[in-house]
């Protein structure tokens, strides 16, 4: 009987034998909306963990470590037990959703330079945008802390925007999560998967991300199976 | 005949004889929530014309340049003309309104530093929270003049705030506008008053700022007249 450590809207953490371990079970809910707007989708769960499985291999080949140990199953991976920041850091490269409407840009239209921003992790008060004031305030993160993390997330852009362009996906924006680990070191955690990216197909502009669930834009798995296949991953069709 | 240059919801901008100059004319509208709320209060415009001039010019005394030139009569002062920056920076001492909301922190409990935020100019978008990144990628302010605005702000605030603290008032918080002059220097405009500060008695908590309007909370009148007396300036009751 595995030992529950959290169960979040997409995800459940379980403790392993090893307390630096935890078993992350990729779920089928999709949520948008701060939780207004619910779906179980068969398939979504391990979809979403052989991309993010694939993804922290991606990044972990180009320098940039995640809290990601291995895949052991089509919906679990092991992962190095972190204390998440309760920061979303989210990177936009193209204008869409929230910033298009906050700052009245066109959905599409590319930014000058990417753009970084945090959110508070708190479904109480609808995960809102704080500056770095803000989060000073609320003690969440130090300046150097808020440094490291604007620092990871760009990196981390650049490698994921090369690496899907060479796919034909653009990607437009997407949500990270850190967290620190036992000796304090700031790591990527939580997951990166069509439900916390936005990647339009190059060619089409067509959405292959949770805007599809968002927007009722169609089939779900049919749009994660394609970013999948891209990414080489197994066809689950 | 005056040419009108501008109406805004609380002013009107004059042009006169000389082209740097405008004259200002305080309203007697009072408006909240991005105008939703609207009412005419008569006696308004000549208090927050007073009180603007009398904060004008104790900031000049301590260094801090406006565009204020001079109050000209009851409802309407000169000052220099400038191209109004579209940000309004706000100043936070005490959790208060939308901070509170945002960030889940009591109404009335201290910061442990003051925060600055910007919010972009704009009635369509309801004047958004706008964070630095969006800031460069509006193009409304480089990086150096946000510092500049972000450094003045906090200067003002600190003047405000002992000045207010001599009359047994709390500074909550307030919003300052800033324009470049024809030089190019950045200069505070807009105004100071009760309409853009949260002023709150220091011995009972009574608010006598627009949260009485905004809350329905008395006499608006009463309690700018009183911030007005405090101030030592003249008494309209």
């Amino acid at each position: 009987m595995k030992e529950l450590l959290y169960e979040g809207k997409a995800k459940r953490l379980y403790a392993t034998e090893d307390e630096q371990v935890v078993l992350v079970e990729y779920k089928d809910s999709a949520t948008a909306f701060n939780g207004q707007k619910k779906a179980e989708i068969a398939g979504k769960g391990k979809l979403n963990n052989e991309i993010t499985s694939l993804l922290f291999l991606k990044l972990k080949e180009n320098g940039i470590d995640s809290h990601f140990i291995k895949r052991v199953s089509e919906n679990e991976q092991l992962v190095k037990k972190v204390a998440i920041i309760p920061l979303e850091v989210v990177v936009r490269n193209v204008a869409a959703g929230s910033l298009s409407k906050r700052l009245g840009i066109e959905e599409g239209a590319p930014l000058t330079a990417p753009i970084v921003e945090f959110y508070l992790k708190n479904d109480e008060l609808g995960d809102p945008l704080v500056t770095v004031d803000h989060i000073y305030e609320l003690k969440v993160a130090s300046a150097s802390e808020i440094a490291i993390l604007r620092e990871k997330a760009l990196q981390i852009d650049k490698v994921l925007t090369d690496f899907f362009a060479d796919l034909g996906i653009r990607l437009i924006d997407f949500k990270l999560e850190f967290g620190k680990d036992q000796d304090g070191q700031i790591l990527l955690a939580d997951e990166i998967s069509p439900d916390t990216c936005r990647l339009w197909d190059k060619q089409t502009n067509e959405k292959l991300d949770k805007d599809v669930f968002r927007r009722d834009l169609g089939s779900l798995t049919e749009a994660y199976e394609k970013i999948l296949e891209k990414l080489g991953g197994h066809q689950h069709v």
